[in-house]
């Protein structure tokens, strides 16, 4: 699957330095031996970022793929073609969601990378970027690493399991001493202010703990994304909101933080959806690009032909199954997505 | 003005701290000769913080009056009886807006104290508390306490004055190889992510400048909050918005950024508006709510009586005039609102 999206899956990448690097794949001399150019589809910032470094050093072309057209196409794909691809996620409960592909459209597909697009899609190619939010995984990533001095996001999603954002977060009983404010519906537990005993603690960065930290940080972002996209989805009458992007991870807190502000927001009326294959929309859809176009004189589609690959999926997995030559441990190369 | 909000008017309080023990105001004596308790009017937080102190310390009962009803009174009262009360402000251009006292309602009143809360007020008295954010004063307070050691609110907002949010923000460009994402809309310079090139830049929290800092904080929590409000407007069909609360401060780069939230969201449909007195409005409500109740037997209208207080507007400022036999230096005490 040669195709390249912003937040890239660990697994696609090295695939592909593999087929570009490895001396044994045949690979670098069958593109030698081509007078052809090597085209490889890339869409998200990942086209642009490293566009000239494949150009130099790989003597490849990157082929833009508009980024929010692969999304959707990727979504589509995996929501109609992949068997228990969406499931909400609600207390630690996980839940299926049975798609009639004919009742697929309208839907308010949420993708959260760096940054957070809102797109409202109503079918093959048709959707527009209705919304978004400059709060997203880069927010929790940047201020993470400079609260935390964490070294990788994982370790920063996988610190907040230990946190407790209530040493940190101003919460409604906090202000009004212990007690709800029902009249407008608002428990003691509600979160009136993240980060808002800060302010009157006294106390320094390093006096908190940074899983404590980390676990507001996720809470903030995730319970704003799942505000405003709800607030768009009834802007424009979608029943159904699907979170995606490579920030979620299939991390517990993230999904139940998010499902848990989509369902007060609502009022219960409506409900998170995840998809398993969260983090390969934009990949996916780069890659399903090639069926538009004629692949006559494309250097990319003599290298399948000769090493084709298979896309299937099973259970949390997408395994693209090489019929290779070279020297691989595995003959299938298991694309994870943090298994949920 | 005897009446308390949980942002509380520094001046507000040196009144009442005078009030209650400047030993020549003859308050505690006249209060010791009587047999009635004291009561306050009180209002937000503060009304709950500070209840035990006033009546452990001044044998003075804090009276609660709700915070959303207060809010609403006071905003009421503001853009019925003050002349040039509401504004636009954009592009640094402070434009005075006409209210029409026939067609003030509906309206979203949005009210940013430590957190956020969004009120439709439909008339008098009329009121739902829709929506709200936990992304507001004390966040922006939290959060740069911790990342640039500022001593005080007012230190953090004068630093965002100098500061350049594109340091840390990471911005459409800088993703999309220095373009615009021109197919949605998105210029290079809107921002993706806030604290997004902290991912990559591999600098110390130590190394960013707490002015950079500062300015990218203020306008992810201003516009996040512009964001919102105007999806709520849009949610219950309303025209005006009129941002309050003292997170304000009349700051011209906060109220900007507001402004241009709100005009980008509705694509220039609709306009924020601000009160000149954004940060008195549950003190004034919690003030007129003496008018509806009988005020027999309660001490602070024996006070009132004693030392008549009128309240008049002029110019950025209230003015409470005391007919006063103390020994103040002078016999209006004004209420800064960090003069506009």
């Amino acid at each position: 699957m040669i195709a390249w999206t912003s937040f890239i899956p660990k697994n696609f990448v090295s695939v592909l330095i593999f087929l570009l690097m490895n001396e044994n794949s045949g690979f670098r001399d069958h593109a030698a031996a081509s007078s052809d150019k090597i085209f490889i589809k890339a869409t998200g910032g990942g086209a642009y970022k490293f566009a000239d470094l494949f150009k130099e050093k790989l003597e490849i072309s990157l082929d833009k793929e508009d980024e929010m057209n692969c999304l959707v196409t990727g979504a589509n794909f995996l929501l109609k073609a992949v068997h228990q691809e969406a499931f909400t996620y609600l207390d630690g409960q996980k839940e299926f969601v049975q798609i009639d592909h004919n009742d697929l459209y309208p839907y308010l597909l949420v993708n959260i990378g760096s940054g957070v697009s809102m797109i409202k899609v109503d079918g093959d190619g048709k959707f527009e970027r209705v919304s978004g939010t400059n709060l997203g995984g880069g927010t929790f990533w940047g201020l993470g690493r400079l609260l935390t001095k964490c070294k990788n996001f994982d370790e920063l999603l996988e610190l907040s399991h230990q946190g407790n954002n209530r040493v940190i977060d101003m919460l409604v009983g906090d202000i009004y001493g212990g007690t709800d404010y029902a009249k407008v519906g608002l428990s003691a537990t509600t979160i009136a202010s993240s980060f808002g005993k800060a302010i009157s603690d006294n106390k320094e960065l390093e006096e908190y703990k940074p899983e404590d930290i980390s676990r507001s940080l996720l809470r903030m972002i995730s319970n704003n994304i799942g505000q405003i996209s709800y607030l768009n989805a009834l802007r424009f009458g979608l029943k159904r909101i699907f979170f995606a992007g490579f920030f979620i991870r299939g991390h517990a807190y993230t999904m139940d933080t998010i499902s848990v502000a989509v369902h007060f927001w609502s009022k219960g009326e409506a409900k998170a959806m995840f998809l398993r294959h969260e983090g390969f929309l934009g990949a996916l859809g780069a890659f399903m690009s090639y069926e538009k176009q004629s692949l006559d004189g494309l250097m990319v589609h003599k290298i399948m032909q000769r090493f084709p690959i298979s896309v299937s999926s099973a259970g949390d997995k997408i395994y693209c199954s090489l019929n290779s030559d070279w020297n691989l441990n595995d003959d299938s190369i298991q694309c994870s997505v943090y298994g949920t």
